[in-house]
């Protein structure tokens, strides 16, 4: 998407065809700089210090780590190490094992000879994958700003709430749940966003913001408070939010809070989307409050809130009380019953069992399997 | 309630016997400090600033500024002039207007010869009224503590989740939301508080975790956004918020995001309570969405946070990209039919029309009249 006017991606192949750039997202949103990989150790470096985050980005970096080891020693020992290296930089991110396990398999099979061609052409085509993918999900997202447009005649722009950032920073390009948003905005569907500041990291007031503000989408920033307000005073026509992981049944599990936003879309006849690429899907579980453990992360993103002061300079303050406890849990899940419809890359389907493999019997026979 | 081990209100009257000396709450949770009134025009400064905040905290204020006037001019001039400049430090403040008037009315029926020690002692009395309202509400809510307690076969402390402060710094002493937790306490009654930070201007964070460290209640700051999750898996036993205002049918306006908690309540089966004086029963009206207009308040609450930096300095950031409009809603209202029951300073009712006039029918023979 749209930065200074440009299209761009979260990351892209080097000029000399060997470096790898990614945008140093910990800098966003007050400033905006670029970070060169060298070499799988600066690839894991930039995964573990969250220079890049989101799923999909952080598998395509990954793979792109994998390819810059192998420019630099091919043999199989260095595959291994690299693997290793890379694997570890985000322990959890089930994304990162994905990409490097394809690339692994493309590259264990091949002449170490072969291995850096073959690296940089399957971490293109693992990014490529993820904006086609991005892509379909966004059109078919677009269909619903656009019935929304269509049912208040075209008289005012379409108010969509997300929370989080589930944008293109966090994907290579469009992101999952602001892709809707982009393609109906480009296709000339006025919208207007609803960004929740979404605490304790803020990626909505500060990546969100930024993503739609480069784009030049209207928004406005609310604090995680509001949306309850909004939809109780017809301020949102539909939702539409991301998702960490999926059941089988409809169940998603996304950023701490969109359980409440759900709740309240519910209460006041508010569609309650989730956008998700397939591979998010969880075909073993079926009920998410019960089966998804829900990380709890340090209590400093809650007490400690960053910024920058009005001298210009990145400064950390502390906005709760030294000696009061602070717990972090980082995601919530939402059942199924309070999500309208699943926007997947291949359409929009109930958020069930059903619904998820009328769209993708293969996996289900995977599971079946 | 205890700052430092002593037992201290949020105002009393100096050693002077003149001077009325405050809390200065612009500086917690940070610091500590007291500020001494020595006129009606610093006692409508310590309001207009935020020195002083909270409903029944404003109005006392209100009354020993008036108090301070008397001392130095008790003619009817200056009775009048002070009575101005007290009502318009916050014009919207109903409370305050209540007070004042209640002094002015006493004070104008004496002579100026008796009117300082009649407004120090009207002043002294409506102070000393709010503690025992307060300390009222404590008793009765927490017989529902003392209650899930016991249901829990006193086998585990209870936990209370609360919204922004409605505690003892927003009034005299005690508070409303906080009273039953502090009267719970005191009375050997375990209980653990969930403390919403309450963005956008942090009044969980900053103030309920200062309150209830000071006092030695365990507690746990969480994130707006975290109630849900917490109440899906059993961890509230119950909430208890307060509420700015009150429809005759049991809507609650409370700060904005209270709404949010009660609809998580109600999905998970967790009791939610009001906690509130009768004086915020607006009798007039009985629909709290439709006729309480919420106030708008500035951009820069949302998009700005200060705190205390690791080299101690109290420092302001910027935490939503320059450029991106933001809202700043700073009520919802939750419907009656959310709220399990309002504890009042007269017992614990349904949130409904005739159970507030069970309670209070003189009041609702006022309205009719």
């Amino acid at each position: 998407m749209r930065i200074d006017g440009r299209d761009t991606r979260t990351i892209w192949l080097g000029e000399d065809g060997t470096a790898v750039v990614v945008i140093d997202q910990r800098a966003l949103p007050h400033r905006f700089a670029l970070r060169t990989l060298r070499s799988d150790a600066e690839a894991a470096e930039a995964i573990a210090d969250m220079t890049v985050r989101g799923a999909p980005l952080i598998g395509a970096t990954g793979a792109y780590g994998l390819a810059l080891a192998m420019a630099t020693d091919p043999g199989d020992g260095n595959l291994a190490a690299a693997y290793g290296r890379l694997l570890v930089a985000r322990p959890t991110a089930v994304n990162l094992r994905w990409a490097l396990d394809r690339m692994r398999a493309k590259l264990a099979a091949r002449q170490p000879a072969d291995r850096r061609r073959a690296a940089y052409a399957e971490a293109a085509a693992i990014a490529d994958e993820d904006v086609a993918t991005c892509a379909a999900i966004g059109e078919h997202g677009a269909g619903l700003i656009r019935a929304a447009w269509e049912r208040a005649g075209r008289s005012r722009p379409v108010n969509v709430l997300t929370h989080c950032n589930a944008g293109w920073l966090a994907t290579v390009d469009w992101g999952t749940a602001l892709a809707p948003i982009y393609k109906a905005h480009r296709a000339g569907v006025p919208v207007h966003v609803w960004v929740d500041e979404t605490r304790p990291r803020n990626q909505g007031a500060s990546l969100t913001a930024y993503e739609l503000l480069a784009e030049g989408v209207p928004h406005t920033v609310v604090v995680d408070n509001v949306g309850g307000h909004l939809m109780q005073h017809g301020k949102v026509d539909l939702c539409i939010v991301g998702t960490d992981r999926t059941t089988r049944t409809g169940d998603v599990c996304n950023k701490v809070g969109t359980y409440l936003k759900a709740l309240a879309a519910q209460d006041n006849g508010v569609p309650f989307y989730v956008a998700l690429p397939s591979s998010t899907v969880d075909w073993r579980i079926s009920d998410g409050v019960r089966q998804i453990p829900i990380e709890e992360r340090a209590a400093d993103e809650v007490a400690l809130m960053t910024g920058e002061t009005a001298a210009g300079a990145i400064e950390t303050v502390r906005i709760v009380p030294r000696g009061s406890p602070v717990a972090n849990f980082a995601f919530d899940v939402t059942p199924a019953r309070l999500v309208t419809g699943l926007v997947t890359e291949r359409g929009i389907c109930p958020a069930s069992e059903a619904g998820l493999t009328a769209l993708f019997p293969r996996e289900e026979a995977d599971r079946a399997a």
